[in-house]
């Protein structure tokens, strides 16, 4: 007898159809004598739907009413699978975020979840009965229906699992694991069977899709086992899990790549104490994140300064750096959109030297420039131009033994 | 000072402009100085579309889980005018059923309200805030979500009006108040500035569709003031309310008619006690509801037995009187669904004979046969052939002083 709890997103229940068809693959769960408890997000694009309407009637709208609307796409996924499952003989009900309660605290929009009551959904599972939860919402302190910002049924259904002292989560989507890298830039890329939860964290936050991060993360924190598997094929996925789970580990998990950034370099800085705190206190003041940082030696107390910001917030980053001039001094300001990120990502490089070396070689040898370097514990990212992206992946993709039997 | 509820129905809150208007019309109000409350309905179609869903998964699906979905149509108008309302510079906040909470008992899909907690709504109404209420739902004792029926947020709009202990209940709608008969059929007719509740109920039932049945029997029970009055034009609609605040009674208040009976006559049955309660009997037992009846005098011990049930009901009707036919033992039946029923209602007939007889000789003027005629304190029915409804209707609205100044 297996606990587990199985999360469907917008695309698995986008008609009537698919949602027969999420039904059939809970009731097998169920007949191979599981206990489970089922998460779902809203049909693709009503989300959406609700979310223009809002904007639409008012572009600074209150977002308890924004919460109140968009969690209605849930509520009716909930509903409608219930009844599929009963249809196929399976005792099931709904549960809103408040019914069971989901507490959450009270930022609406993006709210952290705080506490889920467990006892009631443990016993009605142990009874037989499917609990169909609400993905995505919950209840605030002020009993006001609150959201956990988008992706965020992801999260819902790990919260769940460790509530409800689930053996695994299962996260179906439209992929059907996590690979090596981007199957559409490598072919030969491989699905892993398992990768650890800081692994997955890298891979999540440098542009790999598969898994919302503040859910990777949930997960780490409560040790839920999770599992992403594809919810239109019938095959294994990837296992996220603690690394202790993990017997072999590579020195190279994957290779990740993010075209979400752009550079940033200041030129001619004078090359003295408290200039770097006060260029990156005035954009965190200004609430943009920063991430790859490097300043060259300097020459004649100048030197230059690079980063990145996100691209979405570069045009505010200038408009904060062209104020705090006075204060900084540089003498120009140079923006460049047009990089990607590419990160070497494995539990390995902890123990091991040279995984960063292999990096350099390997792009060397292919001729691409690398602009600007950092490291983590667990992970070697590099700046290029966005030009490179495949050239780049492919070629680390190989150069750490990646690559699966061809096709 | 005046505390008022408005409700909008789906056309009132069909797309995002009309949303605007509501907004601009509740914004109004509450510069008047009145203190208000807001209920509305789903965007028109919203429903029909989750009810859909509902049935296309299971014809015979969980009560429990169709009002789990369908109650999604309000929640998402609730904040949605709650945002036009902000927008609008009015102080606004969207509630549902289980946040009030109205108490319903737990016949899912069909509930009856059992109890507002209306003190809350109070002091934010006395405070400047304008509660927006989702109609049509409501809390049961399982913590779940009930439905009302359709139509149900008219009563949701009486319930919380009382609750509330509002002067009046304004119910917005695509007419503009209650007629002295369908307009479409006598443009003569004329807008009643005030009619009573028993009026308006038998107005209602009989087919003058603009106010549901139940939400009248509320208002009249809780005396509640309703106006029924257009949302799209700006002009005063008809007051519904005690006869006693009605000080010019006429004799008539208008002439309704239905087309949704059908006529059934059993012939030659035997003319002894006990066939009646047998007919009757098996009809009700199996939820056919039975309206007019006539049993002429009979002869040779053998009599005709002639009834209306409704148009849906008529086949089921048949299958059960063939069946009861041995006990009955009639020698033939005889449906006719092509009738029209025809009603003159009015609580000055209470204390004035005549009425009827006004009515069989109009009729009998038209060449308009009378097939059958039932009687209540204040309304007098007729059956005639379905082919003579508007002949009927505007002979009779004639002969009454009905017709207003000619266009």
């Amino acid at each position: 007898m297996t606990r587990i709890v199985m999360k469907f997103g917008g695309t698995s229940v986008g008609d009537l159809d698919r949602i027969r068809n999420v039904a059939a693959r809970v009731k097998r769960e169920v007949e191979a004598g599981n206990e489970v408890a089922v998460v779902v997000s809203a049909m693709a694009g009503a989300t959406n739907q609700l979310v223009k309407w809002c904007q639409e009637l008012s572009p600074l709208h209150d977002a308890r009413e924004y919460d109140t609307v968009v969690a209605t796409g849930e509520q009716v996924t909930i509903g409608l699978l219930a009844i599929a499952l009963q249809a196929a003989g399976i005792d099931a009900r709904s549960w809103q975020g408040w019914q069971i309660p989901i507490r959450t605290d009270d930022a609406h929009g993006k709210a952290r979840v705080e506490a889920i009551e467990g006892a009631e959904l443990i016993r009605r599972m142990q009874s037989g009965q499917v609990p169909v939860v609400a993905g995505f919402q919950g209840i605030g302190p002020d009993n006001r229906v609150t959201t956990l910002g988008r992706g965020g049924s992801d999260l819902s259904a790990v919260a769940l699992a460790a509530a409800v002292r689930a053996e695994r989560c299962d996260i179906y989507t439209d992929v059907d694991g996590v690979y090596t890298t981007d199957p559409r830039i490598v072919p030969r890329a491989r699905k892993l069977e398992r990768i650890s939860y800081e692994e997955m964290l890298e891979l999540a936050s440098v542009g790999a899709k598969v898994l919302q991060t503040r859910s990777v993360e949930l997960a780490m924190k409560q040790r839920v086992r999770v599992q992403v598997l594809s919810s239109f094929e019938d095959r294994p996925g990837s296992l996220v899990v603690d690394e202790d789970e993990i017997v072999e580990q590579p020195l190279v998990s994957g290779i990740a790549y993010s075209r979400d950034d752009a550079k940033v370099t200041l030129r001619h800085v004078p090359d003295r104490p408290g200039v770097a705190a006060n260029v990156f206190g005035a954009l965190s003041k200004a609430h943009v994140n920063v991430d790859m940082i490097v300043q060259n030696v300097g020459a004649d107390g100048l030197t230059d300064m690079t980063f990145t910001v996100g691209k979405a917030d570069l045009a505010r980053a200038r408009e904060v750096l062209e104020t705090a001039r006075p204060e900084v001094g540089f003498e120009a300001l140079l923006a460049d959109p047009e990089v990607a990120k590419i990160s070497v990502v494995g539990i390995g490089m902890r123990t091991h030297a040279g995984v960063a070396s292999t990096m350099f070689r390997a792009l060397s040898e292919k001729g691409i420039n690398i602009q600007v370097i950092s490291t983590s514990e667990i992970k070697v990212s590099v700046l290029v131009a966005a030009d490179y992206t495949e050239l780049a992946v492919r070629a680390l993709h190989t150069a750490y033994g990646l690559d699966g039997p061809a096709e």
